[in-house]
Order: C-alpha cells, then sequence, then structure tokens
C-alpha cells in the first residue's frame, strides 16, 4: 500500500495490489508475490507502466465485453474485470471479460477463486513471454500462459486448479542448478533444442509443455499453451507469442492479454446443491487407495495453497534474503517505516 | 443413415449421427467413427439408450441454458446444443450449453469446429468412464474427459485442439501390446498402482494423466481431467467421476455431462481480424527451427485431422477387418445393401 502511494497509485488500485501480491506470498507462491514488487517499480520509473490507470471497457456486446487495462496495475485491472464478470453473470448466467493492454496480474488463481467465493465458477487466464518450446521447436515460442479455473465446493475449501502450461516454472529449475541435482526429462530442452537433464544447459535452452517429449504427449500441453493464448492476446488484440516482451521488461509495455470468465450454476438449478455435488467429489477423491510409491494421500487442486494459507496465519510467511532486501530498498527509498526487516 | 432408420431414429437425428461418425473416420481418429455403431445398436437393444430422443432446454438464465439430452443419441444433442450456442452468441456474444442425460458424442472436436466454422471460438467437453489414475491414487477414478477448442484463423484452417486429458488414449497401449514394445514411463500404471513400461500390465491397471508422474507434473493433467468434469458432469447435474457406467455397457444409460461454449470474437472487435491475427500466428510456429530429433516441423493443432481428411477424400476410409465385420453385421441384420463390404 505504502509504496504504490509513493508512486502517486490512489488508494483503491494500491488495495488490490497490496491483496493479491500478499495473498501469492500466503498461499505458498513467492514468485507471484511481494517479492515482485521491486521489479513493478522498475517499470513504472521506466515510464513504461502508469501507476495510475484505471480500466475502462472499450467494447462489446451482451454477456462478453473488453476492458482497456490502461497499462496500469495488472492486479487491479483484474479485480474490477472478474468482478464485472461476476456482477454480470447473476443476470446473463455466463460473463465474459477480455482484457488488452495488460500488465502482469500475479496469481491468476486469485480470480477465479473471487468468483467462487461468490458461488460461481470462476476461469482466468493470461498470456505471458515466450519461453516454452513448441512440440518439435529447438526454442521458446509460447508463454507458460496459467489456466485457472475454481469452483465452491460445499463443505469443503473451493476447487482450485491453478497451473501454468509448462511441465514446470522456470524457478524449479534454477533450484536444481543451485542444488547441483539433475532434473527430470521432460522439463526443458537445452540451447540446440535437445531434451536435457542438466540443470544449467536447461536455463540457456527453453521450457518444455506439460506432457514433456512427443512420445508423452508434450503436444497437448503446447496446444493448451497456445489455446490460452487464442483466448487471451489474440482474442483481445493484446500482444501474443514470440512478440510479448519480457514481463519486466522495461523498454516496452507488456500489453498482455487476458481472460476472466464467470459461470454462475444457478442459472440452471441450485447452486448450493453444485457446490455439495463437488465437495462430495473431492471427498471421495482424497479417500482413494494410495499408489505404494505415493508421499502422501491423493490431493485435490487447492489444497496445498489452503495448507500454505492455514500455515502462514500462525507461522508469517517465510520471505528468503533476495525478497527482504528488495522490499528494505523501497522502504528506504519511500522511507516507509513498516516495510523495514525487523 | 440406414443403420439408424432401421432403429426408428428419426432422419434429423440420423444424419447428425452419420456426419458426425463420417467425419471421425475421415480425420484419422476411427476409435471415435463408425466402428462404434455396432456398440450404440447394443446400447438400443438393450433399452439403455433412446434411439427417437429429442433434446430439450430444461433450465436456464440469459447466455447459459441446460440441455436435458433426453438419453438420445449425443451426436444429436450435442449438435443441437452447440447450434444453439453459436445462435445465441450473436446477440450475448458468449453463450454456454450444458447437458445432462448424454451419451458418447463421438470427437469433441466436431461441436468446437462447428463454431470455428461459423466464425466463432468453440469449446466442448465431455466427461467419461472414470479410468484414469487421479496423482498418488493406485486406481482408475476420473474420465479421460476430453478438451476441444477450436477457432477461425484467416487464410487457414481453423485452429482445432481435441485432447483426452490423459497422456495418451487405452488404445495405444493395446496397440503396443499387439506389437510387444515396451510403452513409455508415464502412460498408465499397473495393478498395483507403479508406474509401468509393460503394455499387458497396463491394460489390468489404470491410464496416467497428462504429464504423467508427480515429479513431471502428472498432477496437471489430474487437475485439468478433473476440470472438465467438474464443468460438465458436477455443473450439469449428470452422474460425473467413478459413477459413470462403462459409455457402452448395456446395463444402465451413462448420463453423462457435456460442455458447449461459444464466443463471438466479432462481439469485441473485427471478427476476420482475430482470424488473420491467428492465422499468423500459426504461421510463425510451423516455420519455427526444428529440434534436431524431430520427426519433422513444428505442427498446429489440427494440422493432422486436416491431412488425413484431404487423404481420405482420395485415397478413402482405411478399416480394419473388425471394424468391416461390425459393419456387414448391421447390414445382413437390417438388411442394408450399402453397408456390405466389396
Amino acid at each position: 500500500m505504502a509504496v504504490c502511494r509513493a508512486l502517486e497509485t490512489p488508494d483503491d488500485i494500491a488495495a488490490d495490489v497490496a491483496t493479491i501480491l500478499v495473498a501469492a506470498d500466503r498461499r505458498g507462491i513467492p514468485s507471484h508475490g511481494t517479492a515482485r514488487l521491486p521489479s513493478y517499480v522498475a517499470l513504472i520509473d521506466a515510464g513504461v507502466m502508469d501507476a495510475r490507470a484505471r480500466p475502462a471497457i472499450d467494447a462489446g456486446r451482451g454477456a462478453f465485453v473488453r476492458f482497456d487495462a490502461g497499462n496500469g496495475w495488472g492486479h487491479h485491472a483484474g479485480r474490477i474485470a472478474i468482478d464485472w464478470a461476476i456482477e454480470s453473470a447473476r443476470t446473463t448466467g455466463i460473463a465474459l471479460a477480455s482484457a488488452h493492454n495488460a500488465n502482469h496480474y500475479g496469481i491468476a488463481g486469485w480470480y477465479s477463486l473471487r468468483a467462487a467465493g461468490a458461488g460461481m465458477i470462476g476461469l482466468s487466464m493470461t498470456n505471458t513471454t515466450g519461453v516454452v518450446a513448441p512440440t518439435r521447436s529447438s526454442v521458446g515460442l509460447i508463454g507458460t500462459n496459467p489456466i485457472a479455473i475454481a469452483a465452491p465446493a460445499g463443505h469443503r475449501a473451493p476447487f482450485s486448479l491453478d497451473m501454468a502450461t509448462s511441465t514446470v516454472p522456470r524457478g524449479k529449475i534454477e533450484v536444481a542448478e543451485r542444488r547441483g541435482t539433475p532434473i527430470p526429462l521432460g522439463w526443458a530442452i537445452d540451447a540446440d533444442g535437445r531434451p536435457t537433464t542438466d540443470p544449467s544447459a536447461a536455463l540457456v535452452g527453453a521450457l518444455m509443455p506439460l506432457g514433456g517429449r512427443e512420445e508423452t504427449a508434450g503436444y497437448k500441453g503446447y496446444g493448451l499453451a497456445l489455446a490460452v493464448d487464442v483466448l487471451t492476446g489474440v482474442l483481445a488484440g493484446a500482444t501474443f507469442g514470440k512478440r510479448i516482451a519480457g514481463l519486466f521488461d522495461t523498454n516496452a509495455p507488456s500489453d498482455l492479454g487476458q481472460l476472466f470468465l464467470v459461470i454462475d450454476p444457478g442459472a440452471i438449478g441450485d447452486a448450493a446443491a453444485f457446490g455439495e455435488r463437488l465437495g462430495d467429489y473431492l471427498d471421495g477423491l482424497t479417500a482413494a487407495p494410495m499408489a505404494p510409491d505415493a508421499p502422501g494421500r491423493v490431493l485435490v487442486p487447492g489444497e496445498p495453497e489452503v495448507a500454505a494459507e492455514a500455515a502462514s496465519r500462525t507461522a508469517g510467511v517465510a520471505v528468503d534474503p533476495e525478497h527482504l532486501a528488495g522490499l528494505a530498498a523501497l522502504a528506504d527509498r519511500f522511507g516507509i517505516d513498516r516495510l523495514r526487516p525487523r
């Protein structure tokens, strides 16, 4: 909040940014949380992101509109867009908000969970920088383009799938390099386009799509990543594919495309009964017989994040030294007391 | 057509069934084509599928309705539902038809391509019998639940992703068993729940979700398969998960859930420009530098099926002996001349 205010971001926008960044930290996804704040500030410093912009609907018909996110904070534009879709779905049963001229909006799952919190099914997707190699390509051309789907699940926490369409994020390969351990085949290719188990070779190559190599159906993950780009960048008339600059590239705006889709189960039946059906289904899955080499029982999408959130309430959020130093530097620069390490 | 007529299926319904079954054969997906006809007939013979049923809207609000497919031919109900969504999207920009009480509808991609043919983005999904093991489970509990997404691509054939959310279909493992070749790790688990490369062991075990083992993010494919069930069976109030009987089980109706979603890019801009953007994007992908071990250039979703369709126009459709015998038996039973082998 205080950092945003110092950048002349209005309070209501700053509140969305803070809420969504902190949610990522609490849900155990630090790569998309407050650790990113210095990168956002660098974009604003460079004049390639507008700290004060407000999204506005610039086209649409019926239950489908497009927002111009105004090249402002992605979190705020996303919150406005999903709230529009939630409110619209109350009348139209389903509603779709597409966004262009958008920036990195943090965890995709926050927006889909917003809909689940309103008793509806939410979908959110964004395109991102092209670091994933299509099957048979030797170079990265498509983003890790995440798909997030959430739905209320009655007596249980909401169903919440929030997944990149690459096998793993780049960060997992960086961890393997630091530890000096090999990576599984199917995570990445090297600079020549060959599947590799060497994390250092992978980091100068490209990520592989979900499914890995062609023989294990990596073309499906590639197809999904591409479908996300079709439903976000191509549909919204934003940038897509290899044309997207790095999300934190200070040379040019990202102009990302995003999708916010909401379905109201109450439009075709009893919304509470929908949640109970889903809750019962998930109960059955968590009670499934375990494979002999499984490290634990079957989980359902969203469970690890709910556990991390619960743990953060008692134990707080673990912050690594680089993360802390980044926030401390911002605190010093803007004269904010609360961000200083204690 | 003639087989359907003999079963007292009205002509318009029979035309949809024939069109969609033959489309599968032409597009190189014989597992979902006319080879299935004897199985459908067995369902009708057993009284668990209604050869004359017509789908009807039984609930809905705004741009979202539910069809009761009436336990009739899945192909016809699907065609009616996607056409409803296409027509509705012209007014509402986006439209969703959910279906319950449905049967196997052939290739999911036929319905999404129907929307692409109308200049729109189409999505189609269905749930199926639980043969895929969730990550950490030793048994199959979720269907191969396909996701089909299609969109017009300007000067190119439409983008058309039509994929099961398992790594491979069961049929690929059966082929490996017949050939006596091992299968890649990530396709299946054995009866004890251990990943296996032995096709015979796999066939008494369960399929693995896209991504394969946990270390290669199989939980994402599991999450997607589950999301499809949430958006089909759970949403529509149909059967879901392990409760679904075999699709061609003659003991009870399938009561599948299906989703037909259409988005009109023309609602937020120039629909032709959308197609051109996508066509240019796909052009760029097919021109990507090839990985050294690639068997050919980068393909885009739908290309193999378009090639198979073109080949079928000149060379006809290859039909295996079992397939032919099944159709010949129907021909004999119903006194139909055209189906007899020549």
